[in-house]
C-alpha cells in the first residue's frame, strides 16, 4: 500500500504544481520573421501583438520572437525561411512570392478587386482561405490572413494629372499588378527599394510613387518630396497581410496551442485594419492642415481606363496556371456577388451619408 | 537528503502529469445567455463559435454553455442576468439596455453614424471601448465588441415611397433611434416582438418593417409578405453586437483564461461580419432571381430629411446624461475624421469601381 500512497501523494503535488506553474508543460520557442522593419508603424505592430497574445494565452508555453526585415533573413526571403524551417513563422504579403507562384498575388491586392471587408468574407466564408492554403501546400506552408491596410491612396505626384494623356512618359514607382496596368497606360515603371523612394522623388529621378496611406506616408515624409496626393488607390483596394507557418512546426504543437495561434492571428487580422483606419484619419488631417498637402481625385477617364486594363491584366494572370485559373474563378464569382450587394449596402450608405462624396475634398 | 529527493521525484511526476492532462488544472463551467434563438443564423453563430474556440484554446479548462433567448432567461433580460451573476456571460446588443442607460445606444447603431469598419476603429483605437466599459461599470459588467451586421437594409414596404410625403401615416415597425426619426417624419411607429412581424405585415396591420439584411430576412420569409425591399439602412449602418461578462466572474479566471476569452471574442467580432457579408450576397441573389423581389432605393429627399432629423435625435440623446454627452463627443469627433478619410478611400473606391453605384439596381 505504501507505493500506492506515494503515487497518490505525488499526484497531489502534481495537481498543485500544474495549477500554478506553466513550466510544468512543454514550451516552444519560435522565430517569426517579417518583411517590415522591426516595429514599423501599422503592419509591423501586427506580429508584435501576435507574440504578446500568444504568450498570454499560452501562459508562456509558446514564445514567439519577432524579427524585423534583415535581422534574421531579408524581408523578401521570409517565405523561403518559413518553408525551409529556418523560422517557424512569418508575417508578410503574398504578392512578394509571385516569382514562386504568380497566383499568390490574388491574396494580397487585385486592381479594382475586393476591399478588406470583402476579402475577409471571401477568405473565411467563400473558400478563399482553402485555395490560399492549397497554393502554399507545395511549399510546406500554412497560411492565414493577418491584417489589412484598407483602401490605399493613389500615390504622390509631382505632375498634375488631368487626363490619361498626362500619364504618358511619367516615371513612377508602382510595384505589382497595378504597375503593369500603369505601364500599359504609358507610364514608365521604375522599381526600387523603399529606402530610395524619397530621394528619387525629390531629385526628379521619378515623377510619382505609390506607398501605403496617410499614416505610413506621413511617417515616411513623402509630402516633403511631392506636390499632389492622389486618390483613390484603385491598384490596392486593400493589401491583405499574411501569417505563414511551417507545416511541420504547426503539427508539432499540441491542439490547444494550435488553436491559440490561429485565434491570435484572427485577432491581429482585424486589429491591424482597425489601427490603420484610426491612424489614417489623424494623419490625413495633419497632412492637409499642417503640411498643406494638395489632395486630388484621379480623373474619371484615368479611373475608367485603369479599370478596363486591370480586367485584362488580372485575366492574363488567371491564365498563368491551372491553380491561378481556379483561384481567379472563385475570386471573381465572389466579387461579382459582393459588389452587387455592397452597391446597395456599404456603397449606397456612404453615398447617402455623404452625398457630395469625394468631390468635396 | 531524502526529503529533498522526494520533492524532486514528485516534481518530476508533476511535470509528466501536467503535460498530458488538462484535468490537472482548475476548470470553469460558464453559462452564456443570448438575445437570439439558439443557433439563429448569423448573429446566433457568434456565441457558438466563441464557446468552441475557448474550449479548444483552454484545452477544456473553460467550458461555456450557450443558451438561446428564453432558455435560461428571456432575451431582453440578458444584461440583468449577467450583472447579477445568474449567467457569467451574455451575447446581445447594447440598444436593448437603453432603459437602464440611454447612452448604451451609441454602441449598437446610430442613424447616419459609423459603419462596421469605422466602429471597430473607434472602439479599438479611438477610446470607444473604454467609454463603453465605463458606462457598464456601474452594473459590474465588462463589455467587448462581438460581431457586426454590416449596413442593414432599409426595410420591407407594401407601399411605394416616392417622396417624404408618402411616409405620412405609414404604419411601420422600426425600433430604436431610427424609429424616432421615422416618427418625426410622419410615420406611426408600431412596436412588436419579432414573432408577430410576418403576420402583421401580411394582414396589413403594418405597412412596413425593418429587419436585418438579406440573409436573415430571406430566412424569415418577409418577401412573402411585402412588395418592395428598400435600401440603404441609414438607421443601422451596422449593428455592433456585444459580449458582456460579469466582472467578478472575469476576475475569478487566471490571466491566461482571461486572455483566451478576450481573444476569442475578438475573433468572433470579425467572424460574424464575415459571415453576414458572404451570406447576404447569396441571399440577395436568391431574393431577386428566385422570388422576384423589387429592390428600391429610398428617394433622395427621404434620405436627406432622415439625415437632418437623425442629427437632432442623436444630439438629444447626448443631452440625456453627462456620460451620454461624453460618449457623443468622442463618437462624433471620430466620425467626422473617419468620414472625411473614408470619403477619399473606401467611398471613393466603391464609386470608382462601380461608377453607376446603386442606381443600376
Amino acid at each position: 500500500m505504501q507505493s500506492k500512497a506515494l503515487v497518490m501523494a505525488m499526484a497531489g503535488v502534481g495537481l498543485t504544481l500544474a495549477a500554478g506553474s506553466a513550466q510544468a508543460q512543454d514550451t516552444f520557442e519560435w522565430k517569426l520573421v517579417t518583411s517590415w522593419p522591426k516595429n514599423f508603424p501599422g503592419v509591423g505592430q501586427g506580429p508584435e501583438r501576435l507574440a504578446k497574445l500568444v504568450e498570454e494565452m499560452s501562459d508562456g508555453r509558446l514564445q514567439i520572437e519577432v524579427f524585423g526585415a534583415g535581422q534574421l533573413v531579408p524581408g523578401f526571403e521570409v517565405f523561403d525561411a518559413v518553408s525551409e524551417g529556418t523560422a517557424e513563422m512569418g508575417h508578410s504579403a503574398s504578392y512578394y512570392w509571385k516569382g514562386k507562384a504568380p497566383a499568390a498575388q490574388f491574396f494580397a491586392a487585385v486592381p479594382f478587386g475586393m476591399n478588406a471587408q470583402e476579402m475577409n468574407a471571401w477568405l473565411h466564408y467563400g473558400g478563399g482561405l482553402e485555395l490560399w492554403n492549397e497554393l502554399y501546400d507545395d511549399f510546406g506552408v500554412d497560411v492565414m490572413a493577418a491584417g489589412a491596410s484598407g483602401v490605399q491612396m493613389g500615390g504622390w505626384y509631382n505632375k498634375e494629372i488631368n487626363s490619361v494623356d498626362d500619364l504618358d512618359g511619367l516615371k513612377m514607382r508602382m510595384p505589382g499588378l497595378g504597375g503593369e496596368v500603369m505601364n500599359r497606360m504609358g507610364v514608365a515603371i521604375v522599381n526600387m527599394p523603399g529606402g530610395e523612394i524619397f530621394t528619387s522623388l525629390q531629385s526628379g529621378a521619378i515623377d510619382a510613387t505609390e506607398w501605403i496611406g496617410p499614416y505610413n506616408d506621413l511617417a515616411f515624409g513623402l509630402h516633403q518630396a511631392a506636390d499632389y496626393y492622389y486618390y483613390p488607390g484603385w491598384h490596392e483596394p486593400t493589401v491583405m497581410f499574411e501569417a505563414i507557418v511551417n507545416e511541420e512546426a504547426m503539427a508539432s504543437l499540441p491542439a490547444d496551442l494550435q488553436a491559440i495561434l490561429r485565434t491570435a492571428v484572427r485577432d491581429v487580422n482585424q486589429d491591424v485594419l482597425d489601427e490603420y483606419t484610426a491612424r489614417n484619419n489623424d494623419a490625413l488631417q495633419t497632412l492637409i492642415n499642417e503640411h498643406d498637402v494638395e489632395l486630388r481625385r484621379l480623373p474619371d477617364d484615368v479611373l475608367a481606363k485603369a479599370k478596363e486594363i486591370s480586367a485584362d491584366v488580372v485575366a492574363e494572370l488567371a491564365e498563368s496556371s491551372d491553380m491561378a485559373s481556379k483561384i481567379y474563378d472563385s475570386y471573381s464569382a465572389f466579387q461579382d456577388k459582393v459588389e452587387s450587394y455592397h452597391a446597395i449596402s456599404e456603397q449606397a450608405y456612404y453615398n447617402a451619408r455623404n452625398p457630395d462624396g469625394d468631390t468635396t475634398q
